[in-house]
């Protein structure tokens, strides 16, 4: 297997300035994304304070961020990374297309979501996941639950829908109405998913047929529970990573408690700011850079 | 005395990134900078790592960084600092031009030099000025020696000459050979400038008719000392500031040990990144409106 020597997981600001300043040090870098750039930027209206860009768009300043990194050949791997171990002197990162090896990791991964599904926590590996690719395999001909927060979780219950018997899809999260209208659509083909767009997921509870989902109507019972965000809590990505309340715990350097990985941008905590988060991704490349000239 | 919300010292990436964020935050700034933007900028060749603008020139990058100080009407004001006290509730800060207040102060100053000269530190306050324009007035009919690193040092030469009866021009530092030839040309109608360009500063030491300044080759004795730098160290700029090594000692939210005052960009420490220094500048922008709230 291809040991690269640093793997950046995340492409908003974070991530595709650590990616940069990695690849002119002349490392052989691998950038993890679900998109070419966040959402979060795509998204924004105007970026006051990004020095130098003023009043630029969301859409302006993701093309900008996909043009530098097209410009120096940094192509974007475009896998939801479910894990992340530490092997000593290597990590494995697990994805839903498989393995990956690298000698040192930044995470740039952003903001962990301020508030899990009450008991979310207590059932993750035991019937609650968090990747569809990794984890869909084990409910062939069974049911399950997906809770969307973000347009992936459609193309994921999709694709459960092709090895489980029924899947009951609930649109999750602030973006809840635009999912369910594009979910609807989505699903017209796929007679075994059913959609409950009027409720709103609240809590994981243990029952006998595994877990249940319940929202504040109703409580939906299946063989497995999927919770697709964009970014999952730091240490769930990380066992053994240390946090400061939802945050992955930096120093100046960005380098966290565990040797070879560092962390940059929002999931390193507040402010929440663009131009911060790019600074960060450049601190971690060269953290990252002078840890990979030490070992 | 107009009272500042926010004093921004330096006009670097860090600097004007904190100035853009605390005016988007509507508060009442001030910019000082010896210039419209730092020298470290605009001299710098390709710039590859900023994220946003690939390739970009040291020019095109300050052009960029003055025209989005100029699309949010943030002027620079031109006055050397030469310090910054505590008061307490607000921050007086002493320049070339005057005094001024302010209720928190951002220090982005740049790199403090590497090397001081030997016994520089002892007789600073005692016959070693930093800042001809605040110390000139005090050497009316005296002999005057500079140490000058950088081109503000030539026109400070030129402004003591006029109150000094002798002025001793010493180019300093890694552009001598520059400033030699620029001050050359400028010091033509100065008949009581002296520029010594073949001798390298080294040393401070004491003498009876105040202090001496040592070259590789020899002594130099006047009544004052002007040594004219970029950057000074940080604790001389703000006495009681706590330093780490030569920079700033500053934690993830760019406070410094004193309640009010944060840091941001090479001041810091490394990396020296453009990047680095405006993600730093703004989190130190956010710190300061989030200090001003509480007070």
């Amino acid at each position: 297997m291809e040991r690269y020597d640093i793997a950046v997981i995340g492409t908003g600001p974070a991530g595709i300035s650590a990616a940069i300043t990695a690849k002119i040090r002349n490392k052989n870098v691998i950038l993890f994304g679900s998109s070419s750039v966040s959402n979060k930027v795509s998204t924004a209206h105007g970026i006051l304070n990004y020095p130098g860009l003023p009043s630029v768009s969301g859409t302006e300043l993701a093309e900008r961020l996909t043009g530098h990194l097209a410009s120096l050949q940094i192509s974007v791997t475009k896998a939801q990374v479910s894990t992340v171990y530490s092997m000593g002197s290597y990590f494995g990162i697990q994805t839903g297309s498989g393995m990956f090896e690298a000698s040192a990791v930044i995470l740039a991964c952003g903001v962990a979501p301020s508030q899990l599904l009450s008991g979310e926590e207590d059932f993750l590996g035991r019937g609650v996941s968090y990747c569809a690719t990794c984890d869909g395999q084990f409910y062939r001909g069974k049911e399950v639950i997906v809770a969307g927060y973000n347009e992936e979780a459609i193309n994921d219950t999709i694709y459960l829908s092709e090895l489980a018997d029924k899947v009951t899809f609930l649109p999750a999260g602030k973006d809840r109405a635009r999912i369910a209208d594009e979910a609807s659509e989505k699903f017209k083909d796929h007679s075994n998913i059913m959609i409950i767009a009027d409720e709103i997921p609240s809590s994981i509870s243990g029952s006998l047929k595994a877990e249940a989902l319940n929202t504040d109507k109703n409580e939906y019972r299946a063989d497995g529970i999927f919770i697709i965000r964009d970014a999952v809590a730091p240490d769930r990505l990380v066992p053994g990573l240390k946090t400061d309340n939802r945050h992955a715990a930096v120093d100046r350097l960005m380098r966290t408690n565990i040797p070879g990985l560092f962390a940059a941008g929002d999931m390193t905590g507040a402010p929440y700011q663009y131009i911060k988060a790019a600074g960060e991704g450049n601190v971690a490349a060269i953290s990252a850079v002078n840890y990979l000239a030490g070992i």
